[in-house]
């Protein structure tokens, strides 16, 4: 079994070989089809992530085929089905304690204490090792959560790996952001987050997408998902924007906005463009970024602003992402531009780092 | 009619003489039993609120006993009574034309492009003049809403009023937090809006109710109202409050926080004692105060804090508050520690600017 | 001006004249495109709804063009736009006092006690008469909410009057149902009111649209909104039904369903396709049809099942309504199967009487 | 390790030695310090209940002292504290799964398939045998939620059982219901159920509770709790009690009500006397009752009702439900009117099965 190892930052990962695990009642060991490359990942390599724990392997997104169950018992997933090898499977990247104050009491299983993720929080060099996508295989823990995708047998496995992650943090966004049908909606940045964000707009029945980007591969995308108004931040001044969002909306400004640029300094203009009384979830800034200087009583207290923090997700949104990304198959299969086989990890990760991709993705000969 | 009118800034009120005015359909007419003297009249008194018409009448707050009611039909209350003079009364100081985006679809009429608030909006230079508090009559429009309190004969006027305003907002901060039985509640400041805050969080059923003050009987109007744990920050560091509060919560920290002190300083505390999750609102801070910085990655999206701003109300919150007063009459009633006749406004204004009271009133003699 | 009168329940309307109005502040004379038909109308031609009040015009869909406006002052649409003779418009059917109970303190205007809705409440013997669609011209009185279409020239207005009855009562069902994105919907009926639905559920994102009619023209139409399980009730058993519900749903049922058959008998069914936790939403049935058993042990308590009733609608459901009618603008044209002039308005009736067309219209020849 | 058996319906429990057992990691020990005697329980003695596995332990509700903890690791409570021997502690008498659609999409875990209670689902033949209460020690299984109750040393654990059954189920109702502050709520039925829901009520800011009862003593603990109009149906007509929630709510009847008899039969009253747009939720009827005629549109569709079943509740409610057991100590301790020994389990199920008791507990010796 091999996988692409992380043994020093800013250095190539490297091809490892390791055993074949025995499973334990349970566990599950996945041949892996399609991995994502996040822009996480591109952080870890850089050393830039303090969780980072070397050596290990990459690599959170993955949708893959089952080769083996552990223990006597059935296996079921997320609907019960009974999982068998050859099901083609995606999973929640996040295991948590479903005990704790914020799993059992609060509902809010993405900031559980005990929550690791696959390809983030643990090193490859304890047994069973294989707990990262850059690989062929992953064992899956026993208290994984597992969705069989046998339904669904033409989805490109390279479109759905974002829905485990990017995919699923936009869908715990547009829940917090409350969207209800005939909203103007403002969504700063149309990287992976921000183009799924568009889809749940409509999805959730935006009367207006307003998109706010400088890429025109990003722009296109965000069109072909539903974005109305597409404003190019490269050719056109704040104060054209704010002309061209009051415009649509009566003046009164969009009803809900989400930062998914990945930087707090679009806050500004966006609690700028959004009415009295409007919702602003920050969802793309995932590293710190420094401060921003707030005035509380004109940004927030006097427009009744709810300015909203989005982290990760929960189970639930992963389920939502599939349902979106099943609805727009070709779009977010475009959205993956560029492809790699494990040996190419490397290449892959330089294609996300120098802003290349979109998206990337390392993906098994048979779906290359 | 008499009315102690602002014709300068920073000057002295002068009472002036108005002549009764002719009711038009559905317009009433009350003499007021208590008025009450809000912070937000000292600004106004000093010119530091834009909004300022002069000359006016003062005084947003208010209770009375209807005089005249104009027209030939009913008049009802909110609940559907029909009003005859005699009833004691309370009403909705804000006028909104239930008719725009904000009163009829985003269901915000606190938001109402149209709103207008007696004692702050409109000048008493035309007719029909009676439109503040701080005056033994006003006229209050057709489309006023009413309350009846005349199942409470013996509720303290004076109790009531803060109702209306401060208690209202309060009520409107309280809905927009979400609090849930069993959480853990952070109150900074306990003067009106703050006290308000903590009888609200008891009435849904918090667990625990922290507040932070530094005047001794401002906390002890507190523990009356249900804090259990109160945190003098005259006589405590930062990181004893800190510590005060993570015990209490098993190290997460509270799960709702409030700004209730009017300054904006407060919200970088605040929002460390909050566990991730958590939902801030701002509600006391409502005069310009300049920025503070905020850190977005770690205060916002890794928190996943929801940071809300309330302004003002809506008529459900007054109904609200005038529950809770009813349940904690004698502490609301303690809570007006300065009482006035209308001659003397200007001493009821210093009373306030000066903080030496927690809340003033202006009240009539037969309640005085 | 004319209007077709009902001045005898089962024999036909007559065409009366009446002499043009004069208009009072805020008042807003309209010239009517396009009248709806609705199922309600026939009820009362036939004398089975105990509230009307003979003679009167019939009619409270419409959609129109303004021929003067009352008063001095500027009158304003729901987004503030001030409004002109000339503007294409729709308005909110029902008036409402906004200041009692249901309307100012529980946000439920459609329960008001003195809501009255156009076409349906008021006789035509007083003046100023014109107050039903069934009219070249209707009289729209000060404290109605209009809204202005300009926006969208092109839009049929047949299209557009079933968003002010139907389609916003199906938007307030929607609100009351919670649907979240991913939800498996069960639509039992579709006519006008359950082909709504379907558009709603899958602008909240439901995954699975389950629509159970009898009709193949609705059918039709149900799907080219995106049904993509619709059940011939009659050439399936209820087995069956409940088989092919169970198979999509992996055993579970639905999440949400929807009586808009007209008719209770459904209900037993209903719940019966519904998971536990469900929700179960009852819209269709509009007039008295007697009883149903409810086994409150296995069909509600043990399921935990929500049944919710949905009455009439709130003016942020008109604005729902038109979202989604102009997004699926052809659909909702080709639902309007029967038109006819002001002078066929018996034949109108007839024809929605015998359930020969899916929506009929009362067009004025322009737009015939 | 000694419990209570049911071997055969309808005959007399047996005292029963069962083996210390082994237990496996993060398997916790208990020493039962006291039992709630369910009225559940007494439909299983009596073979009503169909799940009840023979032979058996019953007693779902229990509260103890942490004698041993399995295996090496710690283990922790629902607050992330370290447990240990000694420790009083209370747990959720629920074991869910946590990884399917119930438990991790929609959040509802007490409608998990694979549920099970101690005390309810699982027979005694097998190891580790102690899954019931009705002992003098229980087998808490490794993914037990456990409550520390170490802050509170003084509250009668007697008082403290019904929090984790009946206490829990009727905060999910508080929780169905979205009680707001200000509200007026009826409670049919002053059980155990009834008499939490009186507490929680007061607790979400109801400002009248009314509850109809017929037995003195119950409604006396009512009044304790905060009822405010207490109507015996031994001693008022229908029209009487309609009367009296009439006048208290100035004609529109009570915005929630809760049917906690243990029958469907009060529905119909319960229903007449909400206003409309109200929620009814339907609680108390555990067992099978027959069917209740419901007219759809009078009763629910032209009121604009909710009628919303709950079916016991989730670990979050249990926080809830010690909340109010805490705050009205009290109260809930005198609410349990019998106390018994081990030995006198079959005397404790007489005392509720003839609704001698309101509520019956098995205590140790050590607090009996």
């Amino acid at each position: 079994m091999k996988a692409a190892v992380l043994r020093e930052f800013k250095s190539p990962l490297q091809i490892v070989e390791f055993p074949q695990p025995d499973l334990g009642d349970g566990e599950v060991l996945v041949r892996i089809t399609a991995a994502g490359v996040c822009g996480s990942d591109v952080h870890m390599w850089l050393g830039e992530d303090p969780r980072t724990p070397l050596p290990m392997i990459l690599g959170h997104e993955g949708v893959g085929v089952i080769e083996e169950i552990g223990g006597k018992g059935p296996r079921f997933d997320l609907y019960g089905r009974e999982l068998k090898p050859g099901d083609p499977v995606i999973w929640d990247r996040a295991v948590v304690c479903g005990m704790c104050y914020f799993c059992a009491v609060k509902r809010l299983p993405n900031l559980c204490r005990s929550r690791w993720v696959y390809g983030i929080h643990r090193s490859c060099s304890d047994p069973p090792h294989l707990n990262g996508c850059y690989a062929d295989h992953i064992l899956l823990v026993s208290n994984t959560k597992i969705i069989s995708i046998v339904d669904w047998p033409d989805l490109d496995p390279a479109a759905l790996v974002s829905a485990g992650c990017s995919g699923a943090t936009a869908a715990n966004a547009i829940e917090l952001s409350g969207i209800e049908i005939g909203d103007s909606v403002l969504i700063q940045g149309a990287g992976p987050l921000g183009l799924y964000l568009v889809g749940y707009a409509r999805t959730r029945g935006a009367e207006h997408v307003i998109v706010i980007e400088g890429v025109q591969s990003r722009m296109e995308l965000a069109r072909r998902l539903g974005a109305d108004l597409v404003l190019d931040f490269t050719s056109t001044t704040p104060e054209e924007r704010k002309e061209a969002v009051m415009s649509l909306t009566h003046g009164r400004g969009a009803d809900v906005g989400f930062e998914a640029v990945g930087r707090p300094e679009p806050v500004v203009e966006g609690i700028d463009l959004l009415r009295r009384g409007g919702t602003y979830v920050i969802v793309g800034t995932a590293v710190p970024m420094g401060t921003i200087p707030i005035d509380f009583y004109y940004q927030i207290v006097l427009k009744q602003l709810r300015l909203q923090g989005a982290w990760t997700n929960d189970t639930r949104h992963i389920v939502q992402a599939l349902s979106i990304v099943r609805r727009n198959a070709k779009v977010f299969s475009d959205m993956v531009t560029h492809r790699f086989g494990l040996d190419q990890a490397n290449e892959a990760l330089r294609s996300m780092a120098e802003r290349e991709a979109i998206k990337a993705a390392i993906v098994s000969s048979t779906h290359a």
